[in-house]
């Protein structure tokens, strides 16, 4: 909720009319920063109070499974931080309940519009990039260590919490999926994944990711026909390089000078992470009666990959010093 | 308002009451965002509706000066953007207002409190680091090119529209300043102002800054009597070196091993940039009636150094080819 | 020879007897450079002059070979640049004449002794990163784009002349490799080529090269058992960082602070390529009676991986727009 | 000699005839590096030898200035690392013992002719950069920190050794120096050097140096009139804006994109430390009957800043804590 609610609260034709929570006194405190006095601890209080078009959670997968459910048999669009639910057979249960309602459903995958991650896909889709032929994500990450919610292992908690997002990014770059492979290294309570993804349009790419490093980052990194290269580095570094080369006010040794792209030194607020624009576009997309980008039905191929993931794993001890 | 208002709905111990504005619809729509339904747009109906404890103000420079007072009167505290005022003289009224109510003043300095700031100021209080011998700040900016509010020059409008955060840093760093020396030189609409310190501790340091540049940035470097450095690049990089070094693991080569700090890459809201830190500090000061440090009263010096360099123009054409 | 030649008239226990050179006037100009005037344009008449104890080869592999096997059978130590010969069997043979004389054999792979490689080896190597459980290596390359030497296809070029560097360093890094797996795309004469292995030790690895960039780079990042990142990038920045952490000066926030290392602004001459590294060590081992880490020997698996990539090509059009 | 002899032995129309050291062991040694076997102890012997054309001197300054004017005397060309003697009437008598000679003469200021300060200069030159407006230079520096040589201060000795580098930038940058003002402080042994430079064609440029940085780095950063900025870092990043922008593949947000050149990763030998560049310019400049830019000369106005900075030093002592 740290970055839901400040953002719901910057979204031009959103308005916040109530909160719930199960905790009584935590709905207030939100109520109180979301500027309404509504608060409720029963969620189905909630949506039968006819208040609310739309809600969105941010909750443990579980409830947001249920919850989701009971929105939507009622009519009001759902949007729920990532994950959704657990497992696959959950997903197509909200997805047939989103086809039998006509409802708009969203999953919280800010990334997708982050600034940075933005700016990347319109250097790709650009004509002088060429087709994609290749992309790279990393996304280290130093979380769970232990099953959460009620994930069986530690692995899928790890999908769900974080690697859904780079899958996410890499099923968005890369388009229709006509394989993908897996293999996950479980060092102690420290995974280690990679994931290797063949498109129809001919693209391949690689997610590598897991809970062994020492922090957080999404870098991605993509390759088209046309010798262009484009690298996102710490959400943050943009560069771009093609083999035209761009030597700059039109000087020599053009080879060597590359473009870069980085937000403003002031950048604020919830647009850079992306939590502004998947609201609004939520928002916009009930506006307008049209899908949401990263509806439920969307996630399909997402929990395919992290059900093929969760197949792979392989547990082994390293030898305390293999460099000894 | 785009930082300042998403800002104050976060801040814990603030309520947004009312919402007050020359133009009613622009109010209201502020108010719908804040979520409130007071709407104001006259200021002295609100200062006299009992409702407030406090205003935000983000108005022009005059503005700020006629509400600051009226609110002061009737002991409402008072937060005002930069810059409060247009002239020291006015400032000084301000500030005989502020002594003779009991009302905490603010002025929004946002980058004193930006998380990249206050890091690099840990830095330099740290007793490694050593007594602060010389700092160099560069400001580069490209706006305003014109005068603005009742600023009688594109020079006032520019100091106390922009370079009023690099001098305020300046004066946080090096304390009592004990000289400052001043250099303008305007071509065309651009400028360029150079300002040297001398402070009482014994550190000196400068300020690079003007509209002539083709992008804002705020670059702080900062050097300590133990041959220590400490630099800040696009509020974003921070690297910090010694004499002592720190070779990464114990391993060789000491001298060549620097520490760098940057923001999380999924950095988000409004603390990076300073906004909601300058606002929580401002409420709690009211709470826990202390002074702000960025109140009236702190913004003399800054004052007296916008005066000396409005006094310092020198305007000049240069050759179309120096380097013909 | 742009570079090995200055290298090797730096090498403490190195003396420049003569050059030989098909072209006499090739050999003249190289041998002016090296201050000698003794010039040959026959390697037989050169290798029977009695002059010589090691020969420095800067030549196509196919020469590499014929003047290797020519030296050996006479008890001259062999330097060949890389590649030293087109094929795997030729390299068998070139090993087992090694075999049968008392030669010191090496290959010209300068990566190894780079300056910021060995930096980034000795972070690898120590107790604190822990064992290394997976590594990435890209290696983006812009040629050859055609077939070259006696290699039958642009592919094998490729490898023995760019992708030979990126290979090794993969198996230094791992060790003994028990599996090596990949995938060349070939769109019209850019090629795109994966390798992954897997390492006796229980680490993972790959290679990411190819044709197909606009620039030549070589990146390498290794992720250790203890929550430990070491990348270095454009052979100049080196980062690190563990879960420990190192906040600078005992400062807070250690989470976000990472020690970086790069060469001096001043760095010249040929150490940080690795040039002086590989030609030092290897008169050394002459000088010793050792053997040289990168001889031919040595090269055996790097020919395997060759191999290996050469028989799992596949060409491929990409369709016009991938994005439209 | 650790960068001089080996980029001598590049340049393509020098040959290293001899070698002079009182050292003979040292003499002996540097020859064999450079592949002759004519040594000499006494250099009066070598001038008189007849055996060569132009001396290259790495030695202290008192005997650069002997040796040149010895060999001026017997027209010998003479170049000299810097600095080519201590005090500016020394120079003055080298300078009318070149007008009295046709020699050419020249002094080693490598990072004029170092690859990334040339194209900062392409780029300061270019009519899209505009007139210069301003630079500023930042060279820390980390020795030396006693008095060396026949210099009578550890302040003349540091600009003489260090400084006379960036100085040279400045009056390089800049033309036709009209005035100079200058700062300096001492904290014991460490000093601290600001310059302060108005030139002819209306621009200003800064030098902030001294010993009491924890490393050495020479960084430029010049301001154009036409709202452009280039920006050199560690010798290695520079990056280039303007206000015109440059968005790359022509997509949106231009005043977030940025040009960057950096050498290659492969960059070896001694062109971008300047030591080849300024030794190949010296001995064309013989070969064509012409002056060379940096020659005893076009050192006096260097030699006279560093006389008004010795004029300029503050002995300081600062209190412990400043922070406290």
């Amino acid at each position: 909720m740290a970055n839901l609610l400040p953002a719901l609260m910057q979204v031009g034709n959103a308005e916040i009319v109530a909160v719930c929570d199960a905790s009584r006194e935590r709905a207030a405190r939100a109520a109180r920063v979301a500027g309404t006095d509504r608060v409720y601890v029963d969620y189905l209080e909630l949506l039968d109070s006819g208040e609310i078009d739309a809600v969105v959670l941010a909750c443990p997968p579980s409830v947001h499974y249920d919850v989701a459910l009971a929105a939507m048999a009622r009519g009001v669009h759902v949007f729920a931080e990532k994950p959704p639910c657990i497992t696959s057979g959950q997903l197509a249960t909200l997805i047939d309940a989103a086809n039998k309602s006509a409802c708009v459903t969203g999953v919280g995958l800010n990334f997708r519009f982050a600034t940075p991650v933005l700016r990347l896909r319109e250097v790709v889709a650009s004509p002088r990039f060429g087709p994609l032929v290749h992309f790279e994500i990393r996304h280290p990450a130093n979380k769970p260590k232990a099953p959460m919610w009620e994930a069986d292992t530690t692995l899928r908690s790890f999908l769900l919490a974080q690697a859904i997002h780079s899958i996410d990014l890499a099923l968005l770059l890369g388009g229709e999926c006509v394989e993908a492979e897996s293999e996950v290294r479980a060092i102690d309570d420290s995974l280690l994944v990679r994931i290797h993804f063949r498109f129809e349009g001919g693209a391949s790419g690689t997610v590598l990711t897991g809970n062994i490093f020492p922090y957080f980052d999404l870098e991605l990194m993509a390759v088209g026909a046309r010798s262009s290269v484009v690298a996102l580095d710490k959400m943050w570094n943009l560069t771009v390089k093609d083999a035209e080369g761009d030597a700059v006010f039109g000087l020599a040794d053009a080879k060597r000078w590359r473009s870069e792209w980085h937000p403003s030194p002031l950048d604020s607020g919830y647009a850079r992470s992306g939590y502004l624009g998947e609201l609004q576009r939520f928002f916009d997309a009930i506006e307008r009666g049209e899908a949401f980008p990263a509806d439920f039905r969307a996630m399909q191929p997402t929990y395919r990959v992290i059900d093929l993931v969760t197949a792979s794993v392989r547990t082994q001890s390293l030898p305390e010093a293999v460099h000894g």
